[in-house]
């Protein structure tokens, strides 16, 4: 069957109010569905949604909590999510964190009590939507272990760029995990019954495997091997150390009731490009060329912006499998 | 042949100063050959000092230029190195970036018309070693082409880490380029006529190749793929468009005598761990003992820093090519 983004927009909120989340819980969380599912991103799009509610009638999530800001410092602002959703914290502190990147030419955004954060990427987005660059970093339940170990200790742990367009947008929108592939990637094999290709993940032996239901007992394989675990590291002391949120190894799992609230955190960090040097969106247009200049070659977020244009106007396919899952008639 | 680090820092001076350097550009470049030696990164060491001297005498780098300091806003602070050094312009830069960043939270550095900066978890170390978290991003001649396309757009362009280990020194010293090995490998590799591991390089008509000459007229190959590519473009959005210094495929190259001044870039973070929440020297040490107590795991930069007691306390060895190259009678 296929949707509306207003449709898709629409029965989040209305599930997620139904499990127990005030408007302002749910409100963010349900734009962030339908972001996803303009983009494509379906592991973060309506796919989510039953976890989304489970974890608001598990406790996992305060469907109640109010997000707390301060600003310690006059370039850090920092919000207490409470064990609510991470968007409505996220909400809370985005328009504090571009007027201190204003005022100081950049400035840091930290979140802790927080929670999986959805498609890191659409939140450098929106800073760079207010013309600044944004570069965000969220981490999650450890599933990489470290080069020469076997013990999991950070999470897939992505990290964002995105680069105002000069009209109120973004360009250049990097969202990539440390991992060879996003945990999520593993779980929709999981869910499918499919096999995975080798070289995404170990078994919790420490062995190869090709078995997505293996793999999420056992450690993802890093991008690049020790630098993607270093790339994940950088985002784990941000986003958790730095932000006071619980440890991606001491953090529960993103999916299932058990555990309690994740308490995982993010850090978002905003840089005025003005406040460095003019010429900044000539530069990047100059890189840019190069780069969609060469055939074969793309920037990063191409595919997503492609696939808005396309969903924005022809609506979002929901498969059978998810419209029973989520109680939909499927007209067949 | 053996040498003391003061014989390494004092022959550097010496020759840097022989070059035409003044005192001022001369020094920081010399204590960075040997913070080079001490750790045993042999390509930044004296190993580098006849390029350095080449490019003084060249008019590559300007042996008399005067770093020029600005702050435009209270968290950004901007150095123009006027096609000097490196090093000296950092040493011009960093106190006030630690300052605004103690005062801000956060705070940004920015070089351009800068040079090659060495090894950068240096840098970071001594951000680090202010009690900060030091973020470090340079930029490097175009040797990475995009996936899918041939002609290289960003350089090696590494970042660094380190962490404040709560008593004026640093500790999780990360420091990677976006390529599977740094160019300096593959340099160091041509120099002796020894072959690159496949996988490292392609050739200039974008064949693997595991020749270090064809290698170096073709690109680097980026560590784990398009990941590695995103981790290079990050950098040069901020080592390069953001500081406003030359793009990495306009530059001229850090070795040889063509092209004039690179005028390369750099971009460095600090963070006050202090300003976000309590407890981050905790949460460091939990996470550090997570990873070391994993048998054959360890913390980025620990070799670098095993190399760097022995080396202390023994001198580093200079092979007899260099001690030829550098024009040192080897005893033999």
């Amino acid at each position: 069957m296929r949707m509306t983004l207003d449709e898709v927009e629409a029965l989040a909120l209305a599930r997620l109010r139904a499990a127990g989340a005030s408007d302002m819980q749910a409100g963010p969380v349900a734009r962030s569905i339908r972001a996803a599912e303009r983009d494509g991103v379906r592991s973060h799009g309506l796919m989510y949604l039953p976890v989304y509610a489970d974890h608001l009638t598990c406790g996992k999530v305060d469907g109640q909590a109010r997000p707390a800001l301060s600003q310690p410092r006059a370039g850090a602002v920092v919000v207490d999510a409470a064990h609510g959703f991470a968007h409505p914290a996220i909400d809370a502190g985005l328009p504090a964190l571009i007027a201190a990147a204003r005022t100081c030419g950049i400035a840091a955004l930290t979140l802790r009590r927080s929670y999986n954060c959805g498609i890191l990427g659409h939140h450098a987005e929106a800073i760079a939507g207010a013309g600044l660059i944004g570069l965000c970093f969220t981490h999650a339940p450890a599933s990489i272990a470290p080069p020469g170990g076997r013990v999991p200790v950070i999470g897939t742990n992505p990290l964002a760029l995105a680069l105002p367009d000069g009209a109120g947008g973004a360009r250049f929108v990097l969202d990539q995990s440390a991992s060879v592939v996003a945990k999520s990637e593993v779980m929709l094999r999981a869910r499918r019954g499919e096999a995975i290709p080798e070289g995404w993940a170990l078994d919790d032996q420490g062995r190869p495997t090709t078995d997505p239901e293996a793999a999420l007992k056992g450690s993802m394989l890093p991008a690049g091997g020790a630098k993607g675990f270093g790339a994940g590291l950088l985002v784990e002391v941000l986003a958790s150390a730095l932000s006071g949120a619980v440890a991606s190894r001491d953090a529960s799992p993103f999916s299932g009731p058990a555990g309690g609230p994740p308490g995982t955190g993010q850090c978002f960090i905003a840089i005025d490009p003005a406040a460095f040097a003019p010429g900044f969106a000539e530069r990047i247009a100059a890189l840019a060329g190069a780069i969609e200049g060469q055939p074969g070659a793309r920037l990063p977020g191409s595919r997503r912006i492609a696939a808005r244009a396309r969903i924005e106007a022809e609506g979002t396919l929901i498969d059978d499998d998810l419209a029973r899952r989520l109680g939909l008639a499927t007209g067949s």
